[in-house]
């Protein structure tokens, strides 16, 4: 990772909401800015309908936050937008001091679980609001849509073909979060080169209409990349002339001592055109020609391919990975749960979106074998919980056994400095895998998921009433 | 702008996908890359369901074509990934030296049409596609969703927050395509200081929740900032606490002669709430302090708002917007049309997705009173046509009336150069704004938008159907 801080802002705290800034100097003048305060990341809707999110973006997001500062134009900015002189001294200065425990990049996470807790005073933690919520939450929906793709494609090479529909730079980070769920290269030469990332490539059809005919586009591209070359058969009629052709450069090209590598279907009926394209290499004596698949794919899509049994080596996958269609979002917020040591909630109308005060913990339980049985979201003061309830059905518990349960969030930022080395998307990539394995089936399906248990111990549920009725008029 | 080129690739050719470098790579080989060619960028289906798109991004794109390069790290690395060294001279001296023909940033656009034209040797024009096609696709899609919004909005206040849902760096351009699409401001910070587009920010959920109570947030953030005070008034009880103690921070803040300015609602029925809120201050006589609302605000929500009458004065609006939900891409292509003077198309078995050959010109045609009726596509060579033909139905034509047909592309870079100077955002707006008047509402509307007419000429059509019988075999 040569260019580690690839981002723009890497001179700028500006990559953030003006409100952050209007807090932070309300905080300033008003001698709350050095308050100690604590904020949760956490998300309430799962995306693609699904069962599970897997936590990513850690990697990016770490550096920026220890290398953030407002250069000297940003705070002349402000203060033309009349922000107060001792604030913008002050905020000329500002480095990121606090502390954040997380969940590790990759973890599988689920809804109102913090998935990351941030301590510090009150203005550093405000600020870093924006950035945090903008990498964690595009990067987390991404790497889940990847996660989805690879399960459903079972042990297929699964390529990342998305930049030309990405929203603009956000192309780099998906490639990286495509990874990190489950894919194994992409198109992206941006990312593949700043990430040291599998890059993959084939030809448009531009190429093959830019020759009098297909053959000899075929023959032009082969003989530019012998050992590399995928040939894209559908520019005029796959069967009778993208196949016909492929296989006749693959005849001329195994006499110079060369391997055809794939044909590409970008169209058509892909479970017929890969059964026939399949018969017809085979017939031909091309057993080991791959077939490459692409053109508005998903996890459905694939999944049907698939359990129509059709002989796709790889898939290509642009739009619905790269953006996160259709949600396009993660809903992940940052919510104070904590000031001067004092646990505090904010109230809604609808319980569920009350939030759980205090410094939190969160344990999974598991089975024997490992598997996940649920998830309890506890006060750090607290002992690991024996029994956990319903979040928003006080009248549902369930028993809990404290020597199956595992911490998830340990401190991953001290004083400013991140305490990690290695956010190397393949290891995260190897993370999602192992711990998927450990997740039941059940939650992993497409459609209506089971939903996994997510509860809160006694003594946050005791506090989290406790506080409704204090601040409820 | 004085950050004109935001980028991150201003040093870099290789924000593109692999297979750009590979077929440039075979067309160097192969003595073809300096064929004059031209491709169209056009798109197919219009996103939201709606009746036209906003043509957006040039002003972000042109100059990153101008200044493209590869640096010397990344010749390296493509050496090492096998790509020939005669090829990497040439490509380490690259630059673009094309032409581009183009509809104005901000015109109004439908599917089929080209948008875009560039020409040039067929190397340089294959290079510039992944770029070219991340820019327009996303900041069109962002600019559509805007101008929907804006419809929707009438003449409110429109303020742009999605900056922590937005896809990575992608909120820059969002932000940038939000007010060319008509919104009024934006919340990012960074957007705001680099386009000089109005900045706008209130406070979070935190800062009422940092202090004792809301009613001291409230006065500590009047002191802060007295003539720009909006006060988010949902964190206990929004009729209870948070409007009743905003009035008597409003109070306050008239006997020191300043004026609240606004009270933000971000949950609950927002038409309900807004409705007892405006009558809560004018009971108190605060006519003058404004209404914002927020919270997963998009067109359909902010009409069914005004419908019922909510008396609102601004809206925020941020996922949707900033991510292009539910559609999150454009799916515009890139295709070649026609090379070394010869017109080229792409077949399929759906005459949907054959391409149009040649070099070509959209003629839109307007009444007396300047409504659009239809636009045709044409050849550049031929006259400007009195008849188009429907371009998958050719028994249904439409006779036009050449006086009243205006060009929509024109040159825009020349020899790689750009003829343009200016493309701020707001004067982009208000172009958009014209057209809109221009467009008969049917086209505008949410449901099931009539669908605009869109023809090609007889030649066109001719052209069409003779290399499709040429390249069917």
């Amino acid at each position: 990772m040569e260019d580690k801080n690839f981002s723009i802002h890497t001179d700028s705290g500006f990559y953030t909401d003006m409100y952050e800034l209007a807090m932070a100097q309300a905080y300033y003048k008003n001698g709350t800015r050095d308050v100690p305060a604590c904020f949760d990341y956490f998300f309430r809707k799962l995306p693609y309908a699904g069962g599970y999110v897997i936590f990513c973006g850690l990697g990016e997001l770490l550096p920026l936050i220890e290398s953030l500062h407002f250069n000297s134009g940003e705070i002349e900015w402000l203060r033309k937008k009349g922000f107060d002189d001792n604030f913008l001294s002050w905020l000329k200065d500002f480095q990121f001091k606090g502390t954040i425990r997380s969940m590790p990049e990759g973890e599988i996470a689920f809804p109102l679980e913090p998935l990351l807790q941030v301590e510090g005073s009150l203005a550093e933690v405000q600020l870093i609001e924006t950035l945090l919520l903008n990498y964690l939450n595009f990067q987390s929906l991404i790497a889940t849509k990847a996660a989805r793709i690879r399960y459903a494609a079972g042990n297929r090479h699964l390529s990342e073909f998305g930049l030309r529909r990405a929203q603009a730079l956000g192309g780099i980070s998906a490639s990286r979060a495509s990874i990190a769920g489950g894919f194994d290269s992409t198109s992206n030469v941006y990312a593949a080169k700043m990430y040291d990332i599998e890059v993959s490539g084939t030809m448009a059809h531009s190429f093959i209409q830019s020759y009098e005919n297909e053959l000899t586009a075929f023959r032009k591209f082969a003989e530019s990349q012998p050992d590399n070359c995928t040939l894209l058969v559908d520019t005029y009629d796959t069967l009778k002339s993208g196949i016909p052709n492929a296989v006749t450069v693959a005849k001329e090209m195994k006499e110079k001592g060369h391997q055809l590598q794939a044909i590409r279907l970008d169209s058509g009926d892909l479970a017929y055109l890969s059964k026939r394209g399949r018969k017809m290499l085979d017939d031909a004596g091309f057993y080991e020609v791959q077939i490459v698949v692409s053109n508005q794919l998903d996890e459905y899509l694939i999944k049907s391919l698939l359990d129509q049994k059709a002989p796709i080596d790889v898939f290509g996958v642009g739009t619905s990975l790269a953006t996160g269609q259709p949600d396009a979002a993660l809903d992940g917020v940052y919510k104070l749960s904590e000031i001067n040591g004092k646990p505090k909630i904010k109230l809604s109308e609808n319980i569920q979106k009350v939030t759980l005060p205090g410094a939190k913990q969160v344990y999974r339980f598991t089975d024997d074998a490992g598997s996940f049985i649920a998830d309890a979201i506890a006060l750090v003061k607290d002992q690991i919980p024996d029994k956990m309830i319903h979040p928003f059905d006080p009248e549902k518990s369930m028993t809990l056994d404290i020597k199956k349960a595992t911490p998830l969030l340990s401190p991953i930022m001290e004083n400013g400095k991140s305490l990690l080395e290695n956010y190397h998307q393949n290891d995260i990539a190897a993370f999602v895998q192992k711990k998927l394995q450990h997740l039941p089936e059940e939650h992993k399906r497409f459609n209506n998921p089971h939903i996994y248990k997510v509860g809160i111990s006694e003594p946050l549920h005791q506090l989290r009433s406790d506080l409704r009725r204090e601040y409820k008029i």
